[in-house]
């Protein structure tokens, strides 16, 4: 214990040059195939920057002297809940592995110390007390020098990505055996994300999960520069939403009512941790499908599906021919509206199943009067364009799935059509069809990470783009990102966390960096440092592959 | 909080008739298909029992008042560390969930209590202070009765498996809303295994296993009934094991020489926390392939590569014609079989790649020498046979995988024979060469859990049986067992545990019970209810399906 003491005081505040940025290697590094890496694969940043400057030279980073700071002249000062937050976060990630190494001495010259990160929020309204949206600028510039380094964003949304970046150049260096401490590489970028929605779905409907796993998910979306959570919040096999206007839902229509729901305040909670890092909360209440949960706790809402002439005692979709379903749907959407910030909700409307509206007579009767004929999805489109109206009368924008555009309903031209369906040339061509009508969409099929296979899937995750489909520049501006999916059938709490990350990085470098950037072997180098950084943060993400990281995963 | 502290008072030790033992649900209950499903069905004990006798009698325990105690002439007693051990471990499996319940009333008459379980080893060496081995009498019996239920092995690792099914007779009742206390089912069984080699494979050289992560499935593999640990602790990426003759095989071979090796109290501990549970440890330390790591430490032990006729740099398998190879595994082994106490060593054997010796031109010599012609099978076959006699002469027994004896090496009749290649056919016809020849086997191909696909893929697992070959009663008497093998390539401790539960325990189950236990709607009834066993006790077992546990893994 005694020579640990000692070797310590070696740990100091290192600044070391740019060939030790290797850290725990001496001189050059090669990759698998024999390639001398490039410094720039040290810097292991993820998502890629736009542009990223590195000089040979580095700089070296103390604990006790070390400040993020509020420029002059910022917009935002230490009334900034989400900047003071952020601060908080990244010191914490920034130098909380070497903790115990307190040692005021200073290895090099004065000069290559970076003492502080200026923030300055350039526009007059940093948006402090706001919640990120489609439209939020994340962009920012970042430069590090002695003694200050300056990060520059309009709004306090790209200061976050911002910091993060910063965070991402630190690492420990090598200078000799045991001497680790935290070194920065002078450079300077200008940064902005290529598409403005950038999600994550999870499905809190198949297996509820415990609000701890959302927000570590939160966390490692904030680490991707992910911005928004879309929250598939409720299905058929259980509705854990506690509503204010229906509490009969979640006590009916939960797995247990107390502890497999989501009560009012913890949806606040997730609201306001995401905010903190500059994430949108996007809900999900699919219908006219996938809504037999609901069905327990809201009587008529769904189909009584028949058996020849007499009712199954079997329920199928939501009951589109009655006034009380319009009813039901318009009070509990004004709540949604009301808990939920953001301008859009999803809407879902993917997979209706007609086999039971089929076996219903009411329903048939009903076709008649209106003419659908054997058409039911017309019967789908009455009821999602009745719904669509409520929705508008909350001043909500909305999000459906692909099959809402296929099945011809008349929608909002701000409506965004969520693809989802295919192979990779029908959704390429749906893609086409979508934006060739003009509307805004985004893109999951390829990203259904619940999807698993042996071996390093992330590789074609990684390659598919949502761009990739025939169609003008006018077409592919409609595009605003991409979704990664985990469905919920077979995660829970036990399985969540390592099964989407680093597989969700994957995607968010796509959805995050350059079109150009598509070199594997490249990602595979960053990412694996990206991952080993996730780990060290307390996030369990699996490996990519064999090897190491200086610090493991310590949970079981 | 005060109407909790009210309810709890109810919360006591609940006996309730077996109708109840439902749990969560009033009434009869129904399997997915539209059965209605048998009150053993919520007995959920996995693997199943050879035979099972329960009666409509329940029973309650009580925390503050059940004891396990040693009976009446069993040939154990408190000095018997194996069982005060297990005697811990089980009350807080049983009452660990409920602590907080400490109410000393009862709701039933006197009568339905069940005080203790009173255990007997019923043979004069309890073997308290032994290893378990391939000949360890694993059987026993259970009655539960009150006031006290009885347990009878002849050995302590009998008792252990007899511990494990006692504790999985207790659920947690609904006797009205709230009250939820332990419960016991009346019943009776003689129980033995099918197989006396159950062994799960872990790999700690592709990713280092924290000890951790080694203990907690050791913790699962004991809940399930396994009984070996093939540790495949060493491998082409690293030697984490530290050794005391040759330090310099982990200092140089590991991923790091302080964070990512096995020190002799770490190995000891592995070894003494399995023993607590009746598992044996098989070290695998592979040669000749398999052994880039061990390269680093020991100088000339691999066999120098050339292109043309210099070296290329590159090292393949162990090099078979040095004198000074055969003194190292010599001085190695003796090692080993003092560090493991288990009578048996694996010494793998597998996938030896020949380009690297083709490449060596003293190895051509050799092989011209002996008269090996061009068959590198024949060099393999000569360094295995001298390892075989090196480990022999150290009193072990030996384990090999497959190619050993598909390459014709001269084995001894115990030697067992670790079947791992192929598709179903090939390896059902290697079972049936191997058991011709008379040699014991295991069977590990359709248990490689660290294949993944999407899906309920444990159904495969569950259907294959060793013994599903044509062959003689004498050859299915050969058979001794199987192993699920999770090789480390794509997980460390951030996914491995959730990876191999429940997965693994539907081969636990094939490898304990009754050839005809292979209902697979029964077994998915159980092992959900046993997957949320594993859960309540701190193991991160994924979901088989959509669903709840009432505890759900509290961990992230």
């Amino acid at each position: 214990m005694a020579a640990m003491g000692a070797l310590l005081k070696f740990g100091a505040l290192l600044l070391a040059a740019v060939a030790a940025c290797v850290a725990w290697e001496d001189g050059d590094v090669w990759d698998y195939d024999g390639h001398k890496l490039k410094d720039s694969d040290f810097l292991a940043l993820w998502p890629l920057p736009q542009k990223v400057q590195s000089s040979a030279v580095s700089f070296q980073l103390s604990a006790s002297r070390f400040q993020f700071t509020h420029a002059e002249g910022s917009s935002a000062g230490s009334d900034c809940s989400i900047l003071q937050n952020a601060f908080r976060r990244y010191f914490d990630y920034i130098f909380g592995f070497t903790k115990k190494d307190r040692d005021q001495r200073r290895r090099n010259a004065a000069g290559s110390e970076v003492l502080e990160l200026q923030v300055a929020i350039t526009s007059p309204d940093a948006e402090c007390d706001g919640f990120p949206s489609l439209t939020s600028d994340e962009s920012y510039e970042l430069s590090v020098d002695q003694p200050s380094a300056v990060l520059k964003a309009p709004k306090v949304w790209g200061a976050l990505r911002g910091l993060e970046t910063f965070s991402q150049l630190v690492y420990e260096d090598a200078y000799d055996v045991i001497a680790m401490t935290n070194v920065l590489n002078f450079s300077v970028f200008p940064d902005f994300p290529r598409f403005a929605h950038r999600g994550v779905l999870l499905d809190s409907s198949r297996h509820y999960l415990p609000l701890k796993v959302i927000l570590a998910n939160l966390e490692a979306m904030a680490m991707n520069k992910y911005n928004v959570f879309h929250w598939h919040i409720s299905d058929d096999q259980s509705f854990p939403y506690v509503s204010r206007m229906f509490p009969d839902l979640s006590q009916k229509g939960s797995y247990h009512p107390y502890t497999h729901v989501y009560t009012p305040a913890d949806v606040k909670m997730v609201i306001e941790f995401a905010r903190m890092r500059g994430i949108r909360v996007i809900a999900e209440f699919d219908t006219p499908g996938h809504t037999q949960s609901w069905g327990f706790g809201q009587k008529d809402l769904l189909t009584p599906c028949y058996t020849g002439s007499s009712p199954s005692g079997t329920y199928g979709p939501v009951n589109p021919i009655l006034n009380t379903t319009y009813d039901f749907m318009a009070g509990f959407f004004k709540e949604i509206s009301t808990v939920f910030p953001d301008a859009y909700v999803h809407l879902g409307g993917d997979e209706v199943d007609f086999s039971c509206w089929k076996s219903n007579p009411d329903i048939q009767k009903f076709m008649d009067q209106q003419g659908f004929g054997k058409d039911y999805s017309k019967l789908e489109s009455f009821y999602i364009q009745r719904l669509l109206d409520i929705v508008s009368s909350t001043d909500k924008g909305y999000m459906v799935w692909q099959e809402v555009f296929d099945n011809g309903v008349k929608l909002k031209m701000d409506t965004l059509i969520h693809v989802w369906k295919g192979n990779e040339a029908q959704y390429q061509a749906e893609m086409a069809r979508v934006t060739g009508a003009g509307y805004r969409t985004l893109l999951s099929t390829p990203w259904y990470l619940n999807r698993i296979s042996y071996g390093q899937d992330w590789r074609d995750a990684y390659k598919a783009d949502p761009c990739n489909f025939t169609g003008t520049d006018a077409q592919k501006k409609l595009v605003i990102g991409g979704e990664a999916c985990l469905w919920g059938e077979y995660v829970d709490a036990s399985n969540l966390t390592p099964r989407l990350w680093p597989r969700a990085s994957a995607v968010a470098e796509r959805l995050w960096s350059d079109q150009g950037v598509r070199d594997i072997s490249d990602a595979y180098v960053r990412l694996v440092q990206h991952r080993c950084r996730m780990v060290e943060r307390g996030i369990p993400a699996e490996p990519l592959f064999t090897g190491y990281c200086r610090h493991e995963y310590s949970g079981v």
